[in-house]
């Protein structure tokens, strides 16, 4: 099985209860390189709804905008560097900013789809920004604004 | 005990992971009035954590940023009528936009209080500002624009 971003984490930095495989409890999304963007598939489950029974929370969408965005930022900056993914430990960005808008509601009964763009390459920070569909219907969009974590 | 802003959603609203009191799986947090400002206290489970094993996990951050939020705009707008809170069912806002500024990094061993204050009342519309804080400094602050939903 394709190995996934987030497994490239180096341990000490892979806690993160969105994406880190070092978290048990977590939902450790995957995140996939796809020509120059990223892309996440998610199924939640049934109890992650919003204040109707049948949309889906607001606070794992931007969850998973952000986890999602920091996997964007890891794999742009390893492509920039001139490696493939999982060439090297997978550089770890942290959330400077995060800036969501809502703009129909997601429905419950759907695979998530999460596509990511680094749009901005600068010295430590990259800037991502971050679709979410479901049922092929961008449902949220998303800004990420990440600081690269000094590399051991 | 004294009741939050949440206890008086609308059982119909009320099934939100954040912060719905029908979603026996979820934070249900509880927001209260005081003064002009409203108030949540949170203490996270410990396997929230982000990246790093000893850090709070951003999404959670975000998550209890949007509830609080729109439990400030419900308290606001039932204020703003010129009732009490409990005197009529809550009113429902959806979030239109979450921003949020990661200022610092959040320690795990901490409970994070929230404080909330509407800065702009519009018809439907209303703008909340929220701090979160831990051991007493504000760690990430966030903008949420909520939208009312029709009152039944």
């Amino acid at each position: 099985m394709e190995k996934a971003i987030q497994d490239f984490y180096p341990d000490e930095f892979a806690h993160c209860y969105g994406c880190g495989h070092k978290n048990e409890h977590g939902h450790r999304i995957k995140s996939f390189l796809e020509g120059d963007e990223t892309v996440c598939h998610y199924k939640p489950e049934p109890f992650y709804t919003g204040g109707f029974p049948d949309k889906m929370y607001g606070g794992l969408i931007a969850s998973l905008i952000d986890c999602h965005g920091a996997a964007t930022a890891s794999a742009a900056r390893v492509i920039s560097e001139g490696f493939k993914i999982g060439e090297k430990p997978a550089p770890r960005f942290v959330t400077a900013s995060l800036k969501v808008d809502y703009l129909k509601p997601t429905p419950m009964d759907a695979t998530l789809e999460l596509r990511g763009k680094a749009v901005e390459i600068k010295d430590r920070k990259i800037v991502v920004h971050v679709t979410l569909s479901a049922k092929g219907i961008v449902t949220a969009k998303g800004e990420v604004i990440l600081v690269q974590l000094p590399e051991k």
